[in-house]
């Protein structure tokens, strides 16, 4: 257990939270319920697509040696022998100078070698067909198992589901994947200044609001909250709520871990985790910053700053739930963007600045949204995104390209066209 | 009532279901259920935030002009008359020669004017202090109403809902939030050759995808599906099933809209529609597309080859969807890539080409995913994008640039950063 106070780079921080993230486990889910998570098995095709010959196209079905002659000018008559919608199928194949006419998708009769589309043809009767155009054979067929056979592999484990595999999936006949399961995820406000909503703010209380971002946060990762409640600054309280956190995959606590003599979290974590580690992160906001494990939970103490909770929860914590989840793309997306206005900063930091984008003239431009105090939510409500610093610049001048991490929501819609 | 077929262009088709499109009314909603919604109404701020003047460190409360001339080499000595966590509030204010204690976000007592940090300072006994740094008055200090004062607009309607404008809301003191309410998506499959999973495929029928990857595209537009679903080609249940669908706020058909006899969705739709308009779409794939309103409901007739039912979908039902959630984003990101290989193309059609993306020395690269066909779902699975052709071109040559529409899923997170 070590308790001091490491200096740690963000990259080290995050790859030390990845190397112990464990994939989860698998579950087998209805297939709309599967929407969005990552397949834990490969899927095998079990049937051929297209399951038979089918036409193309409406038309006729047709021998094609025996409409090789055939022009606008000079058409061919055929006998027609049925007519075939799709879900039909024709119940006696055609011979020499006969046609079937068939609708797309439809299975093409025996004998049959290519379709005539409609626009090529004149109906003369119901059982005469006027042919204005040759056709190669195999002209307009689907053939059976073009796209699929039996055994082929439809969809590799590690596939994120959308509306197209779900299609897919249907078309094997299945109604269920398995996927790895939602990580749970308990969270805790700690501190004996913060009421809950509609709670008393009598004396010197502030409501939470960490334990709702964060909860919205976790939502965010396609994870599943467990929301704990808020602990007063009272170890036997504190360890207590924390045990009752261990039944879930990961504890997020806020608050309680920089170096304050009030911060009973820190013990608490420590008390518990045979392997907490607690740091300061090079950066700003969020410096404060605890993680290891607790039997088999991952334990994430993020700083009490509502800012820094939401910057230190992107940076660490999501990344690890995608990673649980069977995600290989742990990252938000990034822009890259010119900054409006000198930036200063502590060297030796890495500083994530939150930033509105906008696009001028075919440029993505950067503006800081107003002061970027780590207790000011609303500046991170007004971000589309965060501009990420190096650890040893000092000022990022006016003009200089950013990159800029996109927070989600509406920002990807907005500013990846523009990029 | 239309019922030829009309010749239109893809924006000329966007544009005319966009502009019948009503955002929907607004329902009160417990506040991570609103997570991804869209605000219908605006919210003021209620509180002053911060509340109170705090501390923005760890440290000592002081008059400033008692440690005017404190310095490393020659501190001043400060009686310490309270230790102050946060949460709590000072009993007695300070007077001259006095400091309290005091931590991150607690109230700064009556008479002290700034923070001077605990690294800045030495604890000689418990109740004196000597302080090392003169520090301005205002200095470390959080300033009550600095971000917000009561009657503020704290968040415009028309917001997208994200985890910081939840704690925004929690901060607010509120639980519930109002918000535009999902769209109702009722979804009909229809054909003879249609067979629900896992019934008989006897004969010539292929099994349904078509409304499992719809009500997945339904699920992923932020919309609430309800399935109707198969309908025989009869004309009595398909008016009746089309019926059933009028209590949502649109309907999607699949299959039967185009020029064939066995197309009876068409005169269902026809009949039913007063404002029905049938056109073929100058595009690829995805040529038949049916829209108009049968009483309140809007109605959406798209193809039914998968991968063609998919593509109207994405250019036409999911804009018109975040529409009447209240969004302003309504298309999905695109990103720009050089294509691989010559296409040719029909002239007077926009192509959307099924593109697996890739980054090669900080280029990206559209590859197409093998056979364009409207019917092999798997080439949409293996897409990342579709790349947007212009109607006047007949061949896009390897190494052009083209725009590709993001299908969303990891394709974001991949390839934003590296357009």
């Amino acid at each position: 257990m070590s308790q001091k106070q490491n200096l740690i780079s963000v990259t080290d921080a995050r790859d030390t939270v990845l190397n112990s993230v464990q994939v989860l486990s698998s579950e087998r889910l209805d297939l709309f319920a599967s929407l969005d998570r990552v397949m834990s098995e490969n899927v095998i095709a079990t049937r051929l697509q297209p399951p038979w010959d089918n036409s193309a196209m409406d038309g006729y079905a047709v021998r094609s040696a025996d409409v090789a002659a055939a022009t606008d000018t000079s058409p061919t008559l055929l006998s027609v022998t049925e007519h075939i919608a799709a879900g039909y199928r024709s119940s006696r194949g055609i011979g020499k100078g006969e046609a079937v006419q068939i609708m797309t998708g439809a299975p093409i009769p025996e004998g049959a070698d290519a379709v005539v589309r409609s626009e090529d043809t004149d109906q003369i009767d119901d059982s005469t067909v006027s042919i204005k155009k040759s056709v190669p054979a195999g002209k307009d067929l689907r053939r059976a198992g073009e796209d699929l056979s039996p055994g082929d592999l439809l969809l590799p484990a590690g596939t994120r589901i959308r509306p197209a595999e779900i299609g897919l999936l249907a078309s094997n006949n299945q109604t269920y994947v398995s996927v790895h399961r939602r990580p749970r995820v308990a969270i805790l406000s700690t501190g004996d200044e913060i009421a809950d909503i509609g709670e008393d703010t009598y004396d010197a209380r502030i409501i939470d609001s960490n334990s709702y971002s964060l909860t919205a946060q976790v939502l965010d990762a396609g994870a599943t909250p467990i929301r704990l409640g808020i602990s007063r600054d009272d170890p036997t309280e504190l360890e207590s709520m924390l045990r009752a956190g261990l039944s879930a995959d990961a504890i997020i606590t806020s608050g309680g871990v920089s170096v304050g003599e009030y911060d009973f979290v820190k013990s608490a974590l420590g008390a518990l985790g045979t392997t907490m580690e607690f740091w300061k992160v090079a950066m700003t906001p969020g410096r404060p910053f605890a993680f290891g494990t607790i039997q088999d939970t991952l334990a994430f103490g993020l700083p009490g700053n509502p800012v820094a909770a939401m910057v230190t929860f992107e940076l660490f914590v999501r990344p690890a739930l995608i990673k649980m989840s069977g995600g290989s793309k742990l990252y938000r997306p990034t822009v890259r963007a010119k900054l409006l206005g000198d930036i200063g900063k502590t060297k030796g930091r890495k500083q994530f600045l939150r930033m509105q984008l906008f696009e001028r003239e075919n440029q993505l431009y950067a503006n800081p949204t107003g002061a970027q105090g780590s207790g000011i939510l609303r500046s991170m409500s007004l971000a589309d995104g965060l501009a990420i610093t190096h650890e040893d610049q000092t000022l990022i001048r006016a003009g200089d390209e950013v990159e800029v991490m996109l927070l989600g929501g509406d920002s990807v819609h907005s500013f990846t066209r523009n990029c």
